[in-house]
């Protein structure tokens, strides 16, 4: 298991899909975002995926690319809705173009990433367009309750931990669970490799609201702590509910109630509570939790522990990521 | 081959398909406007196909409803692209509830179409999302060059031909071959049946324009001259700008640059041009050839000539339609 070398593998068959073809106002986006970079975590699971249950990872670039073109079309949606300017340090597409491109050419690349399983015989093709159906429209789901969650103050942490789960990590288990199924690994193993994704899913989407505050500007290549100034509902905000006083709690609702005139002071004070709450201590207990339900799954799979330990590994690098 | 039943039955169906599942803001928009009516075109010609060649026409309603769906996902996204304020005399979803909710409910129907051709076999499910995902790229490419158009002034009537058969006439056609493919038909036949419906499908595209500006606003139920108020490039003002005298040609270019203080002054005179130039008739003999061509593709089809002469009678009905 060479992670760098699925990488490199994968990108080079990204590099090879360019979609030249007309019109170029509708084409020429979906290259760009593609091309923008990331760290393709998804398509590299389901080369991972293939390859512990098959030894031909390549039979499932065309299916991994189909989830690297769905993530971005999430991206590229996703950006329009929340008004976002920049993606990985360069213009939206929506700012590059206008937002009737976004719109299009966003639903332009969630049909193409379909059209990447008709590279499989039909049983292949049935499951795997199936699991993407399900998988696709439980994003919708997440990103629905995520706006629902904007303008309610009663947000639990079960729904939180709900709506990441249905918002990132149901992709990081199907894009594990397609490698299996085009390996033809049968039913149970690929349910357990999809279990593995979507506790460890969980557990990345906390490390990312936990770096998003607490991750060094410099590497994390986004704006820190911008969840606090679009009053993000996080776990830190909600764990921060549940366990601070009355005037730590006071505060923290004040301060995500109405635009501040002073992001920087108010990334300050928030991140000052937060700390003063144990919620960095709290939130690592949490990703480790759902790390360790992760590699539980592991236990259940029929492949050589060689093959096991590198799923740990990757599983452990993602945690200890800084970006 | 009843029309009438094959509506109400798909209406019956479509009654029976309520997405009330959770989150709500997410499917409500989806009920909303699959429920605000309309002719039903398309799905019904997916039951006249699987009828002419199986007489099961109900094995193909979920195809039908497919269609339905995706027909309507491009009506919410086009809207929001438009900034439409109303879709049949309702509110459209981004007016009645906002555009992220329009995007996103959008998205969610494009893959609930996808989802209905589940209820087929592998072989059938494979051909129908093949067909279904190249059409509905055909789809976002009409859209784009529709776009597109707005901003170009050597549009020619070739490309406007062509952006119809995308953006309306593909989907047609399709519609129809997709019930072919649930009744089992040979890829020949299907195909016959798919032209029938593609050159159908612009002949109904050109009434649809000649409507808008000639038609009946009562029975319509469309403000009248919606494409002159819009500077719509149709092929009535394309027809006129090839035909019409010095100054007329004039006239219309300098009427559809930038927009007219009153729309009712700017729809009679350009009317009255449109006239004088004969291009009602213009476009009277188009609709006709291209339903001739239609027409022609029945010659093909092994079916019972009471079924051709039933398709017949379909797009000489739609032809004659008011609104």
């Amino acid at each position: 298991m060479d992670i760098l070398s699925y990488q490199s593998d994968f990108i080079t068959f990204l590099e090879s899909q360019k979609f030249s073809r007309e019109p170029k106002n509708l084409y020429e986006p979906v290259d760009y975002i593609l091309r923008l970079g990331g760290k393709r975590i998804r398509p590299i699971l389901t080369l991972i995926a293939a390859d512990v249950f098959s030894n031909d990872y390549e039979k499932a670039l065309p299916a991994a690319f189909a989830v690297e073109v769905f993530h971005n079309f999430t991206l590229v949606h996703d950006d329009i809705m929340d008004d976002a300017p920049l993606r990985r340090g360069k213009e939206t597409v929506h700012e590059k173009w206008n937002i009737n491109t976004g719109i299009l050419s966003g639903d332009a690349m969630l049909i193409l990433a379909y059209q990447y399983f008709e590279n499989y015989e039909p049983e292949i093709f049935q499951k795997l367009a199936q699991l993407f159906s399900k998988t696709a429209l439980e994003v919708c789901d997440g990103q629905q309750l995520d706006v629902d969650f904007e303008t309610r103050n009663d947000v639990t942490i079960d729904e939180y931990i709900k709506m990441i789960t249905l918002k990132t990590s149901v992709l990081v288990a199907a894009a594990l669970k397609m490698g299996a199924i085009v390996a033809k690994a049968d039913e149970e193993q690929a349910q357990h490799l999809y279990n593995y994704g979507l506790n460890l899913g969980i557990a990345f989407q906390l490390q990312d609201d936990y770096l998003d505050t607490f991750g060094d500007p410099e590497s994390f290549g986004k704006q820190a702590g911008g969840d606090i100034i679009e009053n993000k509902k996080t776990y830190l905000y909600l764990k921060a509910l549940e366990v601070a006083n009355g005037t730590d709690k006071e505060d923290l609702i004040n301060l995500y109630n109405g635009k501040q005139k002073n992001n920087t002071e108010k990334i300050a004070t928030v991140s000052t509570i937060f700390k003063e709450n144990n919620i960095p201590e709290e939130t690592h207990k949490l990703i480790e939790y759902y790390t360790d339900k992760s590699f539980e799954s592991l236990n259940h799979l029929n492949i050589s522990d060689k093959h096991k330990e590198g799923l740990r590994a990757f599983g452990k690098n993602l945690m200890s990521r800084k970006v």
